[in-house]
């Protein structure tokens, strides 16, 4: 039977993930699109049900799993009702907007003894980020040592300050480097350049590798994301993806995306497909859990607290919940 | 409803639809496949129904769609049991393994009266491919003047010879050239290497334009498929999918896959979704018809008898029927 | 002692060199320039003796060498005064306007005993080039099959048709292949698009190899060469010269140069550089001789006649008399 | 005239400018090389004159100009006596093994009142630092914001600890990073991985702008270089100097080099070019001076002593002296 899924939210995420439900997603379908604003969820929905109450959505019988990419501020009490609901629920990040509140989250999993949250960072899904990964497992590079992280987007509006920058983007990067590394992070360091834009942000894992970021929010010139893994014996690079090389106008030239969603089209289909295909054979996924939702939200807090205090972030590791291991 | 499909043959292309059908294609599922061998099409099947019995596949209730990549002998008789089924068809290229036979699958389907028969040149669903295609719609690079095309494999066993690098492997730069540029083939020249590997085939459409391909079928270092199309104004050329790029022993390197299947993966993928969602909307695909499968084969079957003759091809172009229009 | 050269021709070619003479050639320094046109002849002496009789600078005392770079109708009779005056030159391509007067200057420098004429072919001086033949020496790609050459220029004015590509640009490629490869021409087959713009030029060596080139005047998108050399176990292809990639306005972007000047101007400076070292060493260099210049214009010559016959050129080698082998 | 340059140290580095003032630097000749193993001075030598006294070598009228690519703890003294001959002197960098004594060969300059001390910092000559210094400069990107370098050795004897890194490796940065900003470093901060490699190291210049380095000495795939310059408005990016992409084995590959000098090649010549030049027109070069390599060395003292008392590196700008304004 196919999987019913409802999505929360018709704004860009969301919309794009009911397309991708809609288009491009074997074994679910998209069932109902919950939008505050009825005409933007009837454009998402090409047809099917649509509500402006979430938890009508989330309880309803026509859903079987939820999609949550509402403003983020609502993230945990809607993932709190689906868990009341048995449902399994992919929110979109974070998974709450405080470290407190989503460690709520995982309580509520945890009494529930049953895992039903992923939450949406789709770099895990990212062909180019799961070679790196892959071929770190086999060896390839030897023990990893350092990781490169670009994060750049072209520009963003005035009131996207420097804490939005770590709690908005920089989470990418430590969901994506907690992953690829398998490592937990154990300090922060943030160095603000000029107004708060770039930052360069340096972290240590508990295996005393360190992940050093620039995340831009103003590069001006594109959306582009860059990982470079460097182990004892060489290094891996992900390639950003394109299809053709263009001479033109004096050039040879490849473009870049405006920003995140065409970048990561393949990683939001791959992200969709196997948290399908992970509810549908009961068999966890290779999605963020609930605990890395709180886990990068936590540090992303901590990492934002000592910036306001000029000092490093001291991060940290908590033992893992049985739930989780 | 799920459109339900059976796939005839369960070799290396077979089992990849059948793969392809069971975990990635929206709206459809694997409901049957044959094979002589048992095994090879239990081992594809991954639980669904099995048959040796191609016609009974065919002519099953269980059956909406047919994907054939059963022998290319079989192919043209198959395909004209799914017309008489009225069914739709996905045939593996070639259509037929004569020109004769490949048109009277199109009378067939002339006499039915609609088009049910789409041939798997895939070319035309993989990204770099189709982004070329949009560009140069779009004017991009002005009016198309050369394609430049590299078809290269890395070992073939001594049966494979010369007329083969034709009828196998180049039939999918007749195919894509035909496609992207929306021309007709008017004549082809082809020039032998060594015993017979590599040629080097330049073909003229009716506009004028050039294609030049040359096809290796001992390459000896990888599968590697690269084309270049030539404007007035610039040029666009397809980038080999890759994901990393390794720092390792010495160099700054990218892999080359084995085979197409790998090389092409995205696009077998995108052809059976499209497949899927144009009969499902019953609306033409961008697939190849089977006038465009039929033409290919005739193409392939001239170029090999004027190779067998030490002359050019010529190749006179056809009024196209008005179903194919 | 220093190698007076005095250089015939101050246009933007005779500038170059020139240039390269009084800045970056080390064992030589530029003694005069010569040109009709006394003020362009100033600028590219800076300081250096002028003149606009051309016999006079190269019978002049204060000549050790000549660099011509003069109208291309004037070299055989400015080469052969040289060969007279027992002076090195080393000639602009094309050595001669005809095959006729080429071999004359051959015929001369045979009756002089001594090899004194070099013949600007500067792509056998590109480091591109030389490596790509280094490797191919060394046998790291097995025998050779297919050179594929791009010789592509931004635009050239009305009057530059397309027995010009071929006199002009395409010469480039003639020379570069039988240095290359080590091979004879035997046959060309020209493939004119369009209003004789581009050509598609195929030829076939003594040794079954197919040097298949595009020769595009007017791509309108920078100046480009490029080439790959199949082998029997992998190919080589030129990196085109790029120090920096740009991330702007959209794209990863590296530049094409407007013309060959900036493209090969290491080579110049390589090849000014040998000329030099092979006149102070009296060994003979790498650089094309009047034998490869006589040969070059000849194919040219015959390739030209054989597209105004709309036939293949054969093309005969000829014995290599003693002085050249 | 010619002029007449002396090399002082016949090692790797030695032999290498040897070589390019033999060949490869016009406007200058190799006029004697000292070394106190003379079989190695003459092999370096190639027929000219040789000494086992390098202060015979800088005395002598046979040198108009020195070379020194002695051992480090050589360079002030004989620097110095450079200075007292009133000779110019290109030393290999370092300037001197302590602050104390680069601060001596400043003093000694400025006493001579004129300037004669170039320090190899090789890196300003190479093409590619060259023009992106070039293009920041016309403004290409904006303000400049960060400056990531890469600086990898694929292996390194193991006496070879921490603090050689900086003083022998990271040098290299920070002189880049001064000539390529246009900036003067206030902080450093080092983080240092397993056993002390590889160094990531970051600095802050006076305008707020960061510079952030790997150095790993032990990488183990070979010698690479990378520097991407981050504006305002974009980035700028080395690339890595090859000539020819080889298809192989499984891959499309680049090579890189074991060590600096093939890879900064282009920049020695360069170099020597430049000195010459700057020496016979009596202009200033764009060649790091006495004062830079002063800064050099002291900047890599204080992040050795910081590194020591595992603090950050407060580094005070000092006025500059007119000498060097």
């Amino acid at each position: 039977m196919s999987l019913a899924v409802g999505v929360i939210g018709a704004g860009v995420m969301g919309s794009e993930h009911a397309r991708i439900l809609r288009e491009a997603t074997p074994g679910a379908h998209l069932s109902g699109v919950c939008d505050a604003d009825v005409a933007r969820a009837r454009q998402a929905a090409g047809g099917v049900w649509v509500t402006t109450d979430a938890l009508e959505l989330i309880r309803s019988d026509r859903t079987d799993a939820v999609v949550i990419a509402a403003p983020d501020i609502t993230h945990a009490s809607l993932v709190l009702a689906c868990i009341e609901q048995g449902k399994p629920v992919l929110c979109e990040k974070p998974l709450a907007t405080t470290a407190a509140e989503a460690r709520g989250v995982v309580e509520a999993e945890i009494k529930a003894s049953r895992r039903l949250v992923q939450v949406g960072y789709m770099r895990r899904f990212d062909p180019a980020y799961a070679e790196m990964k892959r071929l770190k497992d086999e060896g390839a590079i030897g023990s990893p040592l350092i990781l490169h992280n670009v994060h750049r987007n072209p520009v963003v509006p005035t009131w996207f300050a420097g804490p939005m920058s770590v709690t908005n983007a920089f989470v990418h990067e430590i969901d994506a480097s907690r992953w690829l590394l398998g490592s937990e992070m154990v300090s922060a360091h943030v160095r603000s350049l000029g107004a708060g834009d770039p930052l360069l942000i340096t972290m240590e894992t508990d295996r005393g590798e360190v992940v050093s970021t620039e995340v831009f929010m103003n590069c001006g010139y594109g959306y582009h994301v860059h990982a470079e893994l460097v182990g004892q014996k060489g290094t891996l690079q992900t390639i950003t993806p394109r299809l053709v090389t263009e001479n033109l106008s004096g050039f040879s030239r490849g473009t870049y995306p405006d920003n995140w969603i065409p970048r990561f089209r393949n990683a939001y289909i791959a992200q969709l497909d196997q948290w399908v295909k992970s509810i549908r054979s009961q068999l966890p996924g290779e999605g963020a859990s609930a605990w890395d939702g709180y886990l990068t939200t936590k540090i992303a807090d901590e990492i934002v607290a000592a910036m306001a205090n000029g000092v490093d972030a001291k991060l940290v590791p908590e033992a893992v919940p049985a739930l989780y291991r």
